[in-house]
């Protein structure tokens, strides 16, 4: 196969574009998608501040790779669950983020949640109500919290994740095998901000898996290779499962999946979403939005902990 | 394991609603539901006329069994569709419909494609623009338009179809993957008559196809084993492999699946079917409504091969 652009040998085949590329073009077109991406679901512009969720991972990385190569002003989030499993993830992956970002001269913020909260992930996941040891869902709670704490207390204009297609495809399989229908209106490459919460951006939303994996190969990026232990067995793994076995039979079908639920939804399949909305206010505790009468989700899941 | 009922050696286990039957409770168990689905979905009343698509498949077959036991007027309508492919497809099913129909006295309507239109459904979807040999929708329009004639003609109040959970949850399925607005917005248990379309009825949707194979094993329907050849290798059947999978892992994803879509639909998550549904008016050659602005599908396909 020869790239397409320069016929040289090509390093990259992108299947489901029928186009393949050699290492120097795929390189560019990574960045270039992605500011495609950007600037039709209208993430954020070159004038506002960036936060990038950074768990030390090919997605993440190589999303605060891109940002900085397009000039924006992206500034790195790292988060320590306090996830050792044996193999030293969380401190693995520490260690991957700093290093990305000391040899970028990139700020980096950090975050422990074991010193701000006395417990790290794998006590709070087996204390909570969920009582189960991989409970992604805690963590998640604990993530997004987090993110949007330092985004608000730093004065962020937008948060950015690095969830590329096979992670939206599988939350959006999983939500629609339940037909979930809050999930459903909400999902996409942007969830506009609201008072307390950072609006939310997902510039890699539209690349599959592998094309990130590619990326960061390509790139050199050095990145944690290990899935997080906790999550084996997880229901999104199941559904990655799922959808790489219609994605083999099927080339593009995950893709398709994913961009005709976004325009079915554009074009009114669904009913708006602040018609299904729970009305939001500023939890009493940490003062982030929530539906709940009380205090929110993470405050109570963390009270549990130090009472 | 033992019947819940009576205690007896059970027949057949209900994994997904953690019950097991013995023989005779279930041959009670599936008409005493098909009546409840048929009541909760306000399918059709005694006292209306009821034609069954009969196939002489073990679905269509059971259906015809179950509405006649639970004393509706329900006639047989028979669509020969002309499809030998060496295992004489078509003429067995034939046999097997009018033996289960003379049996039981029943009233079976029988239509020969090939009789009506020159040519049978092998030929028409060969010679029709998609042009493949196994193409399934040509087959079901074909279905669909001789149902609703033979319907119109003999004043029935209702088409009833056997089609079982696993079909309904592989359509919902494909319609889906492809977000496909309008059919997802019309898909259900019971769909609504218009001018010269007869409302059209599936009392055994929430029956699993494994339920419904037992209730003809143990009825003693005599019922064709073959797929219908044509079908070897389709969209639907791979669908129904990937529930399939599901189903195994995740015993009552499949039910779940279809009715936690219904559920949805019925607390409006999505718009009205009116909404973007598009004009009908009568085809000018048979009648029956269509969006075309010329003649309708059905008679185009003919017409195409007469001419």
């Amino acid at each position: 196969m020869k790239c397409r652009i320069c016929r040289a040998k090509a390093a990259v085949n992108l299947r489901q574009h029928n186009m393949a590329l050699c290492k120097e073009h795929f390189l560019d077109w990574i960045p270039a998608q992605a500011e495609r991406f950007i600037k039709k679901y209208k993430m954020f512009s070159h004038s506002e501040r960036i936060l990038v969720a950074v768990s030390g991972g090919k997605d993440s990385l190589s999303l605060w790779d891109i940002l900085n190569r397009l000039g924006y002003q992206a500034d790195g989030l790292y988060i320590c669950l306090g996830i050792d499993e044996g193999i030293h993830y969380s401190a693995e992956s520490q260690r991957l983020a700093e290093k990305f970002a000391s040899g970028r001269g990139l700020k980096l913020h950090v975050v422990d949640i074991q010193k701000e909260y006395k417990e790290a992930i794998p006590a709070l996941t087996i204390q909570s109500r969920h009582g189960r040891k991989a409970d992604c869902s805690i963590c998640g709670l604990v993530k997004r919290h987090e993110m949007n704490r330092i985004a608000r207390d730093f004065g962020y204009d937008v948060l950015a994740t690095g969830h590329n297609l096979d992670d939206e495809a599988a939350v959006l399989f999983g939500n629609t095998l339940h037909w979930a229908g809050e999930y459903l209106l909400r999902q996409g490459p942007l969830l506009l901000g609201k008072p307390g919460m950072a609006r939310k951006a997902k510039p890699l939303c539209r690349f599959y898996e592998r094309e990130m994996l590619a990326y960061a190969l390509l790139r050199g990026i050095e990145y944690i290779y290990d899935e997080c232990p906790l999550s084996i067995g997880s229901t999104s793994i199941y559904y990655k499962e799922m959808l790489n076995h219609l994605e083999t039979d099927r080339p593009g079908a995950k893709l398709s999946f994913y961009l005709s639920f976004l325009e079915a939804r554009r074009a009114g399949l669904f009913i708006e979403h602040s018609q299904i909305q729970a009305e939001l206010h500023p939890c009493p505790n940490c003062g982030q939005p929530t539906s709940s009468s009380d205090v929110c989700s993470f405050c109570r899941l963390v009270q549990g902990q130090v009472s």
